[in-house]
């Protein structure tokens, strides 16, 4: 019985993930990229085949597609595509918009994001938690950096006449992206209506409509 | 010069706080409550005064005021309500549902939560992160247990007849709340009406009227 | 071979478990339920696989059997009852106690623990660590709210005329409970008399008597 | 008004403790030993000012004093004695034992144990959680190295013919230590000998007279 | 007396220092800008008088200078700079190379670093610990990305033809950086020649004339 | 076929480590002693099986063998040597040095260190990190206690007449080496000597000639 059918018995009905951030316990801990279902790898590969490109992505310099409602893209470049960054708290990300558009309203359950503008000019903000829901934002420019704290809502949006890019570093191998329209409007399935009527103080066939978007 | 008058000089334009959760470095660290600006207490009384009502918080078993526009209220059990708890990685809150009423979809950005039904029949509910934004949900009655994982948006809506009330336990001596229609419809200043049509796919006259709700 | 004859031969000798609290990795990673030997979960289920009831418990309303030597029971919600509390930090428990019942006094080595008094009236203390040994005691009564920090040694009775109950959270997903006298008197095997006996400054057939009860 | 008054204005009724082990976040963070009631430094000294002597502890060479009830004697190396541990997570200590001398059953709430002995034979056990309270227990001679795992009651006692002495390394800069017959039998006040007969199933008048020798 | 002289008369022996970087324990605490010795800020701003300014840095777009013997320079991006990071655990940074420049072997205790090439081919380079030692290299382009595990010896050298430019990454608010050669042959005062001549096997003159390079 | 088997097709091409130090999770994770590539070990023996030797190392009574190019000898007992370590974050060394010997400058990129001196007379010292690169120092003899913060250079000399030994704590189960000549100067394969010149300000021929004695 080959090693790879053991793996996928192992697989059919349980994913192995490895499930915390803090202080390595060795150099490294290369994920093992032949789990398919795993997202944070836990059966590493042996140190001694370890190579230079289970640290290295390529291509973080070319456009995302910003065709989409939003006119933005974000390239992620986490444990899924680094299994090197396994166990080593980071991450990073480019994000692009087209003209006019935006990086909608998320949080990042798992980490703060550092931010730079590589070009462009890009409105930013970050809401603040209960009870006072300050936002507090700022026009970036190129060369400009800015901080948005672990788990606070926040979003950018492209205010200059072309083209904007920025790339950011994330403070975990695995940040997670909640994004507040998808999550709270268009999960599957859907929330009850009168439950985010009553959230948003909207009629319920408002609460239907946005629904019916995503 | 008094003590007292120090502190207020250092508190004019700065609050001293303590801020990170794990491992205690001693038996416990009570919070002055001499702080007024104080969240989460760095300077603390000194063991010899520390007394057992620093522990202590009294009247959970009140029921709190759901006169309101959801019909639910939080009672919060936390650093700021017992000095004690600092440094201990753990808090309490008990919530009151009014017939219909419901805890608006929110995250706590610090905390994993653990609810039990103390009274009542109450639908929860809780949405993983992108890209899947699955919706895991439950109907419980008294004597249920869930869980809602640290960061994800998740609600409660009371389904019986009556009033319904839950004890939960948080993860962190000062989890937060993000009330999700709060923090983007509700934020002081507003966040730009176009970011929000775009984000929820709606007409921006859609968005003002739910910003004046907020 | 069938995957559950692999996970037999796994399980034949070794415990998969998973041995670190903080900061998830993932929105959850569910324990799988199917390991028998396993206390905290690293082998975790498929996410398209996890349902609602892995984050479920059932039966906190019900009283505990408090008919033993101490007319006490305690009711864990731990991750070996709710698997998705896997990685998560927290757990809960219902303590019941009889008439002059009491909850002997014992240490959780992995957790802090906030409880509220459902019912009754409960004398409740913990002592600091050396050299002081300082007994922080207070009389609890329904809607009190206490906490026992991290690994002091703390114990709870029943001083009301009726059944008390008590619902508390811990900062631990498995706090683990060492009750001191078991631990102490009634080891397996036990620990030798005469060390007992200069400990606790007793004569040694004294501790033979006591570790005969355990 | 000098530093030293508002320092000591300041430490009238508060004291500036640091709460948190894990990662330094720079070189070293010397406590200032300025702070009569610091246990824990966070008000540090200008790293200018530091000075080897921060990082140094004079005298573990020579034997502490047995003379008394338990025959041994703990020489502690913490962030007391050696303000540079501040936030670096680990300490030492010293531990002689006279003839048939006991290190009595005991806990550290905050820290694993490793110990090598140095001279003479050692008896050492520690016992598991509930339910098993299983006692894992070693004769160690010279040279050899034993484990006591974080929280868990744990012993030693010299079993050889002369004095014996022994190294440890703690993983915390503060790790505590909870005598258990101090702590449960020895409180300030004393714990109600009703709750201690109970929980030792014991006559309430053997309670009163364990706690007469505390 | 007023508020800056006694914060003068702290801070004329001592530094407030803040020393942890896991979870925070609210939304953000901004370093206060006052503390001229402050590296990481335990002193908070009042969260009222937080502003956007807090969390940016400008500039990051400009090109360092790179006239120096190594032909590289290092623009970071840290709590130092920007007080807004306090307790995030993330930080930034830009690195310039002239051509044939190098950033020459140095660790980073307390931080992996994640690298994208903006401009230019830089060769990448890092050592496992002992025993192995072994290199880990790849020559970048732009657009690609590298990750540097945390505590690793490691290097960049511009192999292009132009100037260099890179972005990174870095998991803490402060990184450190230890550049071994200046570490090791360029400290104050100097480690006695002896010891370096015997641990890099060289005659000690060879050991004075590299330090009096530094 | 066989369980061993498995675990050998498991373990062809991977290594199970576990990579996180923080808080256990359950009294102890003993490492599986089956497993020959694993360093950390994750798959840990059934409680049940697990004995007091796991938890026991023997022999660092015994001089290690110092002759060679330093004239000084590690002995480790990590969690390589007493699986029970596995989890608990902390391990021990005895470091012995023939006269003139010296531990060459090195960090521990997962570990401060705490040391005694059991014989002889030691001269230690640390380089703080950029810029100030500052050499703390100081002549330890017997009895003496020195502190080397995680991720800094240190050393260690015998300047007495005899042999001297020591006796260290290190504050995780695996705190890795890096001895900085080997990492540098004796990686495999070489680092490229025109960047070793550069970074160090020697000829070429100087640095062929030191990567030929490592």
């Amino acid at each position: 019985m080959s090693r790879f059918l053991i793996f996928g018995l192992l697989l059919a009905t349980c994913s192995i993930v490895f499930a915390s951030d803090p202080s390595p316990l060795q150099d490294f801990c290369v994920a093992d990229p032949k789990s398919p279902v795993l997202v944070n790898g836990l059966v590493c590969k042996d140190p001694k085949l370890v190579q230079a490109d289970d640290f290295l992505f390529r291509g973080l310099n070319l456009m995302g597609n910003t065709s989409n409602d939003v006119g933005s893209n974000v390239t992620q470049v986490t444990v899924a595509q680094v299994p090197g960054l396994n166990t080593l708290g980071i991450s990073m990300a480019r994000i692009d918009f087209a003209p006019m558009g935006i990086n909608p309203p998320h949080t990042h359950p798992r980490a703060t994001e550092i931010l730079t503008v590589i070009d462009g000019r890009i409105l930013v903000g970050f809401v603040t938690s209960n009870p006072e829901n300050r936002l507090i934002t700022k026009v970036l420019k190129k060369g400009d950096v800015f901080v948005f704290p672990e788990g606070l809502v926040h979003f950018q949006k492209n205010i200059g006449h072309g083209y904007a890019v920025a790339i950011a570093g994330l403070s975990s191998q695995n940040p997670g992206v909640i994004t507040i329209a998808n999550a709270v409007f268009g999960s599957n399935p859907d929330i009850a209506g009168d439950i985010l009527a009553k959230a948003f103080q909207v009629d319920v066939n408002v609460v239907y409509k946005i629904q019916s978007k995503f």
